[in-house]
């Protein structure tokens, strides 16, 4: 845990709504907050190609309050709302393919619903503290490296376009309404109960399960440099951002210690898992053309606002990803 | 008429379907396109609150088809597309402060239909040329003057927000899926034809409107310098956009013969209409909250790209839209 890491007391008694709260980065949020005394209400519409998955609260159901549902149904959010100190605002359709073949769908779940739930929030709990999940990819083909937040934004996929809509009206709200916001403009993510059935919401869930399931990895390209941020860190990111004022309107890169190249990760792969193997394949069109290049993002700004900067590196959060999956591979398929 | 403008021919016979062409700048461009032979469809929902008008279309009603439809119909819209050769695409909510007060509409109408009109294109049209019309409110508050295509991005308000969403729509599919697309950003727009009810599309058209009743001006602030474009010079942007192949994926700025103060414009008001008078009032806080202090455009991607530039000036402009409300505006009313 950070040095700054001062919030444990910050949630302890206090009523916290997480939306994909049954998602990967949703429920390890979850399970951190009970943990620490929160009264933890997730939100998860389990949507079977979105990220939400029961077995993800496994060992702490009874803690945490579970609600199915989604947050493009309007009339269930006064509810949800009703007495919360925080929301974590985490719902979201992550696939970039599924946003290019079904461009709608992602709209009314990554725009519409959070102009909604933005709304809803102004009209019935406007005195609740919000951080909302962004992602790099609004910032499309990088100009320069590493990516800090003045990088102009030019999303290159329509997931990227809503998922920008969606983080202005969290500002939007926060600077016009008074609705106290924070964005997380997360990069890649990995660890325990990200989902590993397909590649909607990041390939290296798929890769773990090509390496547990004994069949090579396939590394589209290989010379990408990445930046991945393993999950514990995430969830540090975010309850900081909750519990400082100064984060209060504010956008926030996260990052990962060090970068790498796919190439070098499926070998690092390979090497922690001490099994399997990987082939190098070209890019397949259709991806190539909204892919983004190399991307590591610069998190300087939320080293000195906030204290946070990531603390697992590549090596054990592969290693804890794989012992998860060794023991849970099975119920998420 | 610019030297630069060869485009007369471009469109003599050809299908043109213009959104919001009973509007302020849609009809004018409907007009134009009518006597340069083309044959024009508008399609208009006539909503009381925007800018849509059967006045602004008079004397050309047999020259133009009318569609009174509404592009957030989704079911209409392969019909609409059919056969045409150019979608000037305008319909939009333009009031920044009823986007504030009712936001999922202004999403629904500058966000949602604009993904759904693109859907459209791509499954039942994917050859024909668009034209944008987007807003310089997607700046926000200038970081520098005058504003260039490389300023970022952050827009105030709901409206900007949506409008950029759109704009970015238009990008992405000309980019991905071929459909050639030209976005404009227009700065203020102002001639005969505008809204002179309410401040919905220009606060210059409630000025007009005063003036013309007697009644004195109320200039809020005064000193926030910007520009404006006559709606002849912005509707052979439109056609200039469309015709050259070189605007394809492209984004310019519209922008004005020089820059002029609110309180100097509303001086010039009352020395052009020979009547009326104007008073200086104090910002209200509701509309402090989302203005951008001074704006004004640099048009020099434009004029280098595609030979445009503004030419008429303010005090002209002026006196072409008062002369057209002397005798129009119990239509308007």
């Amino acid at each position: 845990m950070n040095p700054g890491s001062s919030f444990a007391s910050s949630f302890r008694g206090r009523r916290v709504l997480i939306t994909g709260g049954l998602g990967f980065i949703g429920s390890n949020l979850a399970r951190k907050l009970a943990g620490l005394g929160a009264r933890v209400t997730v939100l998860d519409s389990l949507i079977p190609e979105y990220g939400g998955h029961r077995r993800n609260l496994r060992g702490c159901e009874r803690k945490v309050n579970v609600q199915i549902a989604d947050v493009r149904d309007r009339h269930i959010l006064p509810e949800m709302l009703r007495g919360q100190d925080f929301l974590f605002n985490l719902a979201g359709q992550t696939s970039h393919m599924d946003s290019m073949t079904d461009p709608e769908t992602d709209l009314e779940i990554n725009c519409r619903a959070q102009l909604t739930l933005l709304e809803a929030c102004r009209r019935h709990n406007p005195g609740l503290r919000v951080v909302f999940a962004s992602t790099r990819q609004i910032y499309g083909r990088p100009d320069y490296l590493p990516v800090d937040e003045r990088h102009p934004l030019r999303p290159v996929d329509v997931n990227g376009i809503n998922k920008l809509a969606g983080e202005e009206y969290h500002l939007l709200y926060s600077q016009v309404h008074g609705i106290a916001s924070t964005v997380l403009r997360l990069t890649n993510t990995i660890g325990p109960r990200m989902r590993v059935k397909d590649a909607r919401q990041t390939f290296v869930g798929v890769w773990i399960r090509q390496i547990l399931e004994g069949r090579p990895i396939e590394v589209w390209g290989g010379g990408q440099l990445r930046d991945f941020t393993y999950v514990d860190d995430a969830v540090e990111a975010f309850l900081l951002a909750a519990a400082h004022p100064r984060a209060v309107g504010g956008v926030f890169n996260l990052g990962g210690v060090g970068r790498i190249s796919l190439r070098e990760l499926a070998e690092t792969l390979v090497d922690v898992a001490g099994q399997g193997s990987f082939r190098v394949r070209r890019f397949p069109a259709d991806r190539k053309k909204i892919d983004i290049g190399d991307y590591y993002s610069d998190f300087t700004r939320i080293t000195a606002t906030l204290g946070w900067r990531p603390r697992v590196g590549i090596r054990p959060a592969l290693a804890r990803t794989l012992a998860y999956y060794r023991k849970e591979l099975p119920h998420y398929l």
